[in-house]
């Protein structure tokens, strides 16, 4: 387990090319034994922006703080404090600072692929579904 | 895709045995195609908390107001605003708030058990293991 401010987790910078001006916390990762999924906080400045990109992995975004734009193939969406944000696999999207404050957001990745045989699987988790609300 | 105000998500009471004054919101789930896991808000209200018990998934929780206190097993540690929670699978846990203001946090569960044999498997996802960081 593991109960710590965010504060503790350390920022690095988002090294990759089309990223400006953004940092990345890894609040909960598989260095924490989680089995299934990372949960980062992103930080991105003024002016800044994540890159415009693709992949086969899903993402789960909540905005803490701040306004930005989310632009995708198809469109451009504005959001804000307590957006919530689901990004499909495959689909482009990037995430764009259009204030002058920091924008900062929760987003949450997969550790793997999800496995195709799983698909047809039951739910295991009755929590999951929304059958049960429960924590 | 889906891009929200989490107010368009209506909260809906917690109503397991265990659970006092709190309420919960899917902001994001099966039902929207997520395919691995679900993202949650809970509000607890004062004197409020969630059931103390144990179940074979794990939780990755981020606190947005508030402050309470994580009940386990082992210990009971305080946590606030921005704070970050992970509990094993299998661990016993109860949030509970201990001011006389709203407790909010969110809560991400799979949709599944974990497949053992992914356990072997090696991560399809570069950016999981924080390798490299990006959004």
């Amino acid at each position: 387990m593991k109960a710590v401010d965010y504060t503790k987790v350390e920022a690095e910078e988002v090294n990759v090319e089309g990223a400006k001006n953004a940092t990345i916390r890894w609040l909960i990762s598989q260095k924490d034994n989680a089995p299934n999924f990372a949960l980062r906080m992103f930080d991105v400045q003024p002016g800044g922006f994540t890159p415009y990109h693709s992949h086969d992995w899903e993402h789960e975004v909540f905005v803490l703080e701040g306004s930005g734009m989310l632009i995708t193939e198809k469109e451009e969406i504005p959001f804000g404090k307590y957006g919530v944000i689901y990004v499909d696999p495959n689909m482009k999207h990037q995430f764009r600072n259009t204030e002058d404050t920091v924008l900062r957001f929760l987003c949450i990745v997969p550790h793997q692929k999800t496995a195709k045989k799983n698909k047809k699987n039951k739910t295991m988790n009755p929590f999951a579904g929304g059958l049960v609300n429960n924590c």
